[in-house]
């Protein structure tokens, strides 16, 4: 069986983990196109690849085209291109599909659903490729591709990756914003967030084998209005924590009413 | 150095995490007090102690009396008590000191900062100990019997015991509401939580190394309007989970502005 060759535009983060990871099992990765050329040499001698930082450059003779680019790029950087055979596929989780489609014959996303961080190693196996395809064809060649790398491939259309963004948005920022409440609580009162840590790691451990539907806790779902009232009352010098504390106690008996 | 010797009230979990606790470093349990004797002698056993159901059968020779019993029960069983020595606490991160003052010379708090469970060890020399007392020998005395079995025993008022119950709604109960409304997102689309799994992890890994204020990420944050009123906008069908979007992003934006 032949592997798909691969161009990647784009040597930042996401553009060098992919790469990498393709590289390590065996993936042929043809050229690395980015504007600053020092960036894409320094990838491209890491797994075999030629640099360029010259759109008119890019090798046509490639499968699958990789747009690792910040999201507000897509549209400037796609208005350049011009694919004639290939893949043109770009890695956003916001961005749908049709943005790509007047650039080349066939069009995909190929989003892998993880952070990644310069400095920090990421086990592609465990990362979600949430792939989709504007051919059942090109869906099949992407298909083959994520599959070398990351054991969880999922067929996902354009609206389910803007679901997926927002309840990331939820999972990931509005949850770090309830640990920050709870650290400017005890700051106000002359504690150290750190106090929390082991209730933090307990949390933590319920929830990483649970379903979080079927885990709440707390005075909300036990509708025990005294305590809630008493803290309510508490928060009363703190207008923004009352605000937040009584829609989320509201939201937490409304979804187990 | 002679240690405090202690009768426990209560048998459930918090007693039995204490009690096994204090027995491993060599503590003294004269005895376990609880309405069902079966669960009374169980504890006793484990602990060298001896068991009784009966309240006019406390041995009165112990140093401190541990309450470890519900908070609604606490009220009800202290009007029953009344020492002519030693130090009576209670266990609750929600219940004032001064619950406790008239049915003990002396009086405090014992307050661990975890949740405890029938069939799970905890390491107690990572629970932080909250400490109150009616006076500076009584709470000598709470400090030295703490400091045998946790490396974080801390003095806190029930001022601070409040605030730390409240900020412990936002850290666990809020927190976990947040996932299950991204749970509830991807479900109502098709998909499954796990598919966020990898992202959680990572989300854990970087709040359990840093503050939470200096790790905030995101549209709120970054106040990216247009991002903001996609999202709000997607959440239209979803009024509860829209209006949970819009307070929690108005509350990080007012946090870091």
């Amino acid at each position: 069986m032949s592997y798909p060759t691969v161009v990647f535009i784009g040597a930042g983060n996401v553009a060098n983990h992919l790469a990498k990871g393709f590289h390590q099992v065996g993936i042929d990765i043809l050229q690395i196109v980015n504007r600053s050329f020092d960036k894409a040499q320094k990838l491209a001698d890491e797994v075999d690849a030629k640099p360029t930082d010259d759109v008119n450059n890019i090798s046509w003779e490639a499968d699958i085209y990789i747009l690792a680019i910040k999201d507000d790029d897509i549209k400037d950087v796609v208005s350049n291109l011009s694919l004639s055979k290939g893949i043109l596929v770009h890695t956003s989780g916001s961005v749908p599909l049709d943005h790509l489609k007047n650039a080349a014959p066939e069009a995909g996303v190929f989003y892998p659903l993880q952070t990644f961080k310069a400095d920090q190693e990421v086990d592609l196996t465990q990362v979600p490729i949430c792939l989709e395809a504007t051919s059942s064809e090109a869906f099949q060649q992407l298909n083959t591709l994520a599959s070398k790398i990351s054991n969880q491939v999922h067929n996902i259309d354009s609206e389910q990756r803007k679901t997926i963004h927002i309840a990331a948005v939820f999972l990931n920022n509005f949850t770090n914003h309830m640990l920050a409440c709870a650290e400017e609580l005890l700051v106000s009162h002359n504690m150290d967030f750190d106090l929390l840590r082991p209730l933090l790691e307990e949390t933590w451990q319920k929830i990483r084998h649970h379903k979080p539907s079927e885990v709440q806790t707390g005075p909300a779902i036990r509708n025990d209005q005294q305590v809630i009232g008493e803290h309510l009352d508490r928060l009363k010098n703190e207008p923004e924590l009352q605000a937040v504390y009584r829609v989320l106690t509201e939201s937490i008996q409304r979804k187990h009413s």
